[in-house]
């Protein structure tokens, strides 16, 4: 028996586990020595006259017997009060006031499974918040087409819809370009990524009313936030899977998500996934506007600037252990995080206990959809001594995650945008986990 | 042009839309004749000076100057005030007071896709929601079990997860068994349906720690509310998909799901999921417990009753439009609606506009997943005429959602739970729409 262990589960009758039972999965034989070493823990003896099988063993341990809460409070619904630090946050020593440009980001070290649920979304915006009544807004069509178009979101909403579960990420989540900060979170790292179901109609029948041009190869979409925020988006795109949405897990979007109407553009960089879009020009060039000149390209090594990065490569990040957070038992742990791509769907993910030396197959929740978060798990055996894990994504494209080396070689270090290198977690002896870049 | 009549976009030089473009689909047809009825509305005029290339259309139509919110306003995000109206609700003139046992349905009528939002979820409890510690909660099990053992929430957070999206329907959904009552919107009729993704570990794995007898026939699971509320479980669930789950669509389980720790049981009734879950003991037989004696159990035609009717069989309900909707307009309108089997897949859905005389085939939204809901969408060209919509769900093991009529002659009139009846809405020749049952 060790001090300061606790570990799942505790016997009724306060004896060890049996440590040779007859299971034989890895899996099972780790988790079974992590349960031995905490059996027989302090609630062993509480608990003991329960064996007695005449006895209502749970009168011995906590539960409610007055009648709880009605249905109803509140009519929409709110986290447990025991839940209230799993919020969005800002960067710790945050450059931004509160009503500028500024960004809040996902808790991931608090969340399970691939949806994020939309009062976690992240929240990146260059102009605040708009206000907008659903009635009065519109979005115009015009340019290379036909038939320049005004629609109300009622007319977007009665044409054929779709809905599809993908991931967004801030084409400038994750900056470890630098030195890497050992204090950060994977909420601060990456938590400008989240993944919901989005409904909507496809973009190209809502161009196609308008009687889109084949002239046309670009697509300049506006917000109708205060500064329009407004990006070229390329026509191949359109063909390919653009949406306009109103939807995110069912409910109409969230207003900092674009209510009423945002353009989805699934693989991309979140910035072109225009929010509150309203209004949509057809034309041959790109617009070269500030979010693709000065902002959203790319420093190389050479001093040039590359523009239109548009798809976000494959990435992984293990966010269960993770930075700031403290092992509290030896024994089994199961590794957990989340790995997506850009380009489709998420191949393999690979993790390692060891900074990359060597690596171990993780499995893949299902079901894998292209374009979205996939959960991967792995089970580790915790020794109690100094660790690195890592992961590395792999998509069906072939394409595989690169180490922050690999990554470094090919851009500069001042570069902003698209880090996807392998992130690291540091374990130390104590149980301490840091950011190690 | 029709007087009344809005209909989906309007061209910004007020000229109609080209009725005889080159399309050939039936539902692109049926959508342009639509459009070609409303083009020319009361925004052309507005507009028509926006076709001027050098312009800024934009400017023409509202948009905000202003700053807007910073982000995290709050940091646990809430709907646009726009969307007040889109709350859980009880049905109209409950006989419940809002503290007993009651429940509160989910507004299908306004959601999209199928995750259901964690704050629009049903409610269904019967001694209110208890407020639970998650750190003082545990979980005991015992019975025919080799070692009984106690585990914290952190315990079973640390077995191997699992993540599924599924629905949850309380068995007592959609009370047309009597005279079907016009006013009920689909949030009266199958409002206690919802789906989200759940994370959880597998029951198994837990049950196996505590040694599981081979004699273990039958497992009783207790929740912590006020009543305690207890169910008993056939083993051979336990050994196909349940789980012990402690988080939805991402963050930890809501207080009126269970909060901290809930059994999930896919495809089975609501009420076997238990929630607040604090005891499971194995045994032999099952404990005969109140909720599955004199409720949950089914009047059968010849007076006598079945007990332990758990799997939720296919069933299916258009959404969109639904009763105490409006048509507001003729021409093309997609059908919308929601499919879903407690045995597995939806393999297909047919909807009618006549009531049943004739059928068509709706497509169906992928992913298809088993036990989970499956959106369905149809296209139709109103006319004005009077009209009874109705859909029909086949699941993949060849079950066909059987017709009301169908449903009476196998149950008897005063039955409660498990209807799975076609749900009919009627429309009328100035585009009410009400439950015909």
């Amino acid at each position: 028996m060790r001090p300061g262990l606790e570990g799942a589960g505790a016997q009724l009758d306060g004896s060890p586990a049996d440590e040779e039972g007859p299971k034989s999965m890895d899996r099972r034989r780790a988790l079974k020595s992590a349960l031995a070493l905490s059996a027989g823990a302090a609630l062993g003896a509480r608990a003991a006259k329960a064996e007695d099988a005449g006895s209502h063993p749970g009168e011995v341990l906590p539960r409610q017997t007055e009648l709880g809460a009605g249905v109803m409070t509140p009519p929409y619904g709110r986290p447990s009060v025991y839940e209230s630090r799993v919020v969005r946050r800002d960067l710790p020593r945050s450059p931004y006031p509160t009503r500028q440009a500024a960004a809040s980001r996902t808790p991931l070290q608090d969340l399970h499974g691939v949806i994020t649920p939309n009062g976690l979304h992240y929240e990146r915006h260059h102009f605040g918040v708009p206000s907008l009544d659903p009635d009065a807004h519109r979005l115009i069509v015009h340019g290379d087409v036909e038939r320049p178009m005004i629609f109300t979101v009622a007319d977007i909403m009665r044409f054929p819809a779709q809905s599809r579960i993908c991931f967004l990420e801030c084409s400038g989540n994750t900056q470890n370009w630098g030195e890497p900060k050992p204090e950060f979170t994977v909420q601060d790292t990456h938590g400008l990524l989240s993944c919901c179901e989005w409904t909507g109609t496809p973009l190209r029948t809502v161009l196609d009313e308008a009687g889109l041009r084949a002239s046309a190869r670009w697509m300049l979409a506006e917000g109708a936030d205060a500064g329009a925020m407004t990006r070229s988006i390329p026509i191949e795109k359109v063909f390919d899977d653009a949406m306009l949405v109103y939807a995110q897990n069912g409910e109409r979007l969230r207003p900092e998500q674009g209510y009423p109407l945002r353009l989805l553009l699934p693989g991309y960089e979140g910035n072109t996934n225009v929010k509150w879009v309203r209004r949509l020009k057809l034309g041959r060039e790109p617009w070269q506007t500030r979010e693709e000149t000065s902002k959203y390209s790319q420093l190389m090594p050479d001093g040039s600037v590359r523009q239109f990065n548009f798809v976000m490569e494959a990435k992984s990040v293990i966010t269960s252990p993770s930075g700031g957070q403290r092992m509290r038992d030896r024994g089994f742990h199961e590794i957990s995080g989340l790995a997506w791509s850009g380009r489709g769907k998420i191949a393999k993910v690979d993790v390692s206990f060891d900074g990359g030396e060597s690596w171990t197959a993780a499995a893949l929740q299902e079901p894998i959809l292209p374009k979205c978060l996939t959960r991967f798990r792995a089970p580790w055996r915790w020794t109690g001594q100094a660790a690195v894990l890592t992961s590395r994504a792999v998509d069906e494209t072939g394409y595989v995650q690169p180490s922050r080396d690999e990554l470094l070689k090919q851009r500069d270090k001042r570069s902003y945008y698209h880090y996807n290198g392998m992130q690291r977690w540091r374990v130390s002896e104590d149980g301490e986990v840091t950011n190690a870049g």
